[in-house]
């Protein structure tokens, strides 16, 4: 085990080499059952946002290796009484708690914990626009079964590149292990500087689909825009969403993936997400995989 | 082990030989503990509407035979983001949850999830007015204890008929196992036709008490009523409700059921409600038991 | 062993040799992890006001020693129907649960609880204004552990004394155990009368704190008084809050304590409250192996 990190906070700052110990791991766990590997480790997840997919992921994922989990909800909990999220997460530390799983609406927040919190590993389950760590594990994951390899496949993401945490980090990941990827959406949507990203923004996803072997489509997050940035979601589908009728574009074997959850009928059709088996949910079973990884490399167990 | 349903949705669909399968295996439990039979199992509990006793019951239950349980809550997952439930099931699933208690205001939702997700035990924990099957088995576990069988006992179910689940799975169940079910209420409450179910109704209590060897008292759901179907609580306490006078009427040792919450001073007095050795508990207990059962049977771990 | 108790109430009505029998084995069970000594064993967290210490503390307590917990949500449950708590920890008790921690607004419901309930054991959490056990067996230990003894020791409480279960419980606790005791206030934050307790009333901060060997700041709980008791919380932090500058009257070993959650610059300021090690954390670490010690003792588990 050469993994040094106590925490995985995102993929701008890994190594491809880190990355690949990561999904390594993930594939053994898939292919063989693990022991319970943190048998006596509590793990806290800390989610102040809405999760129904990286929540309970974490939580099988740490069951899966013997670990408990201790769910947080900002609802019942002394952030009422005015706490900070920091007070929060040191009294649950100081309770024995050595892995903590945040989402938090405020880019940075899991970056100041892991700085703050010296004996606590803390793993990114999702921060505001920024990244989200394990998603793109998953979606790498998904994708070399795929293909074999990242190294040389096209990769485009279609949606709302701007606020999406998971564009942020599917783009780094699949850049750093040899992906060319693409970015695509409405000008609205697209980050102000793609300087700094590896990505190449294209505006027309007709002419980007027979380039690609992999299309990642956004959920349209409306709950997460400030105001519309686009003039409705009919005419979003119109030029944006994958339906039966553009994917004849693509190449016949071109994969197919999504965050989840879909709106079907907006940047997705339904015939188009339900295939006789389905790539979005083997992103979601390989996610529990990932976790299990990112726990088990974290806490530094011996191997 | 003759059982081969892989779901339990409710009893109008069983046989006889599948009821006292799990009625055994119940009886079987509450006499001796089990080991870990289910160890490693993921049991997630949806339930839509308020729950106390099922699915805390279900909890532990799958506990007892060393079960996890993910508790899903509608308050904090993705249906918020307008995710459908079969959405979210199939998500569940695919991280490798492979039993599913659900309960729903819709009737019919568990039948609809049983069919669409081929590998996932979904067990029923009450759908609309319709089915509540392991309330059924609890009640008639709990009679059987009393009585010896079922066979030839004469039960009467007091209230809401038209509204209850629980009315329409002990209907089925009991009478199917040999007993005659009465059915007593105000015709408000009756259903439109009882012409297909295996009950005959009496519209007097006062009439009905002296012939039964038990009584199954409902709870006067009025959160579940559109409109008032009684004139008042207190005019159908009056006619409806089982207080101490009215328990001179039947014999000595007749069973008083309810599926609780109770309503003390509507549908039941509070002195009959809590005797030395209340029966209303001893359906509680049973039911974590009937619950076993159905887990064990419906996952179909080896004997 | 010679604890008797199957309940944790209070403090006023435990001897010092039971107080001393609960410290000494949360001591032990500090030094050495203990096995599953409550493997099989089923608590019910029933938190009828929010919490994150104490309701998580008690949570890993109970998986320390491999037991199981039941979270119960007033939110999510039958005490929506109109349930009563009696009925509702009866339904829970009767499905195999044999310890309940209760956390309640009304004074004296725990005590209810232990009465009605024979077969479980019920922890107080917290209930009014009345007692709150745990929290302080938590002072106690870590003061004993900064000062060796409690016998001699000078502590002083200070806040809404009249309020709070913390103090009542530290100054049974305290006291019995050979501390002197003051309380320190505005004289609307003093209980109305003080004949009973055994403590010493001063009014005034700056006259008590050379005085001291610890001093305990209590959270102003603006969330429980009805009207105000103070002008302003400016005008309270002047008089009554902990500061560096105010801090220079004490002992340069004066033990800070602080039930939590801070009120940062109300009660005590940030560079107060957060040393490099600070006590206040090994408050809640001390938490957990004291409710460990209440649920091993009150379970009445073999030795």
């Amino acid at each position: 085990m050469s993994w040094k990190r106590k925490d995985l906070l995102g993929l701008e700052e890994l190594s491809r080499e880190e990355m690949e110990e990561i999904l390594s791991l993930a594939r053994s766990y898939k292919e063989k059952a693990p022991g319970d590997e943190l048998r006596g480790l509590r793990v806290a997840n800390l989610f102040f946002e809405a999760s129904t997919r990286t929540a309970n992921s974490f939580k099988i994922a740490a069951w899966n290796l013997g670990a408990e989990v201790l769910d947080f909800s900002p609802e019942t909990s002394s952030l009422k009484k005015g706490e900070s999220l920091l007070d929060t997460a040191r009294n649950i530390a100081a309770m024995g708690v050595r892995a903590m799983v945040v989402r938090h609406p405020s880019a940075g927040a899991p970056w100041m914990l892991a700085r703050e919190l010296p004996k606590v590993s803390v793993l990114n389950g999702g921060d505001g626009a920024h990244e989200h760590p394990t998603q793109a594990f998953l979606d790498m994951m998904t994708l070399i079964e795929a293909r074999g390899s990242l190294d040389g496949v096209s990769v485009g993401i279609v949606g709302d590149i701007a606020h999406s945490r998971v564009a942020r980090s599917d783009i780094w990941g699949m850049a750093k292990c040899g992906a060319k990827v693409y970015v695509c959406g409405p000008r609205t949507m697209m980050p102000p500087s793609l300087e700094g990203l590896p990505v190449e923004p294209v505006y027309d996803l007709d002419d980007l689909l027979p380039r690609l072997d992999a299309v990642i489509m956004l959920r349209i997050q409306l709950e997460r825009q400030g105001r519309p940035l686009i003039p409705s979601l009919s005419e979003y589908a119109k030029a944006y969403g994958l339906n039966s009728e553009r994917l004849k574009r693509a190449g016949d074997d071109i994969v197919i993936m999504h965050p989840g959850p879909t709106n079907r009928g907006v940047e997705i059709t339904p015939e188009v997400a339900d295939g006789p088996d389905p790539v979005i949910l083997r992103q979601v079973e390989n996610g529990v995989y990932v976790r299990m990884a990112a726990l088990r490399l974290c806490t530094g167990a011996p191997s």
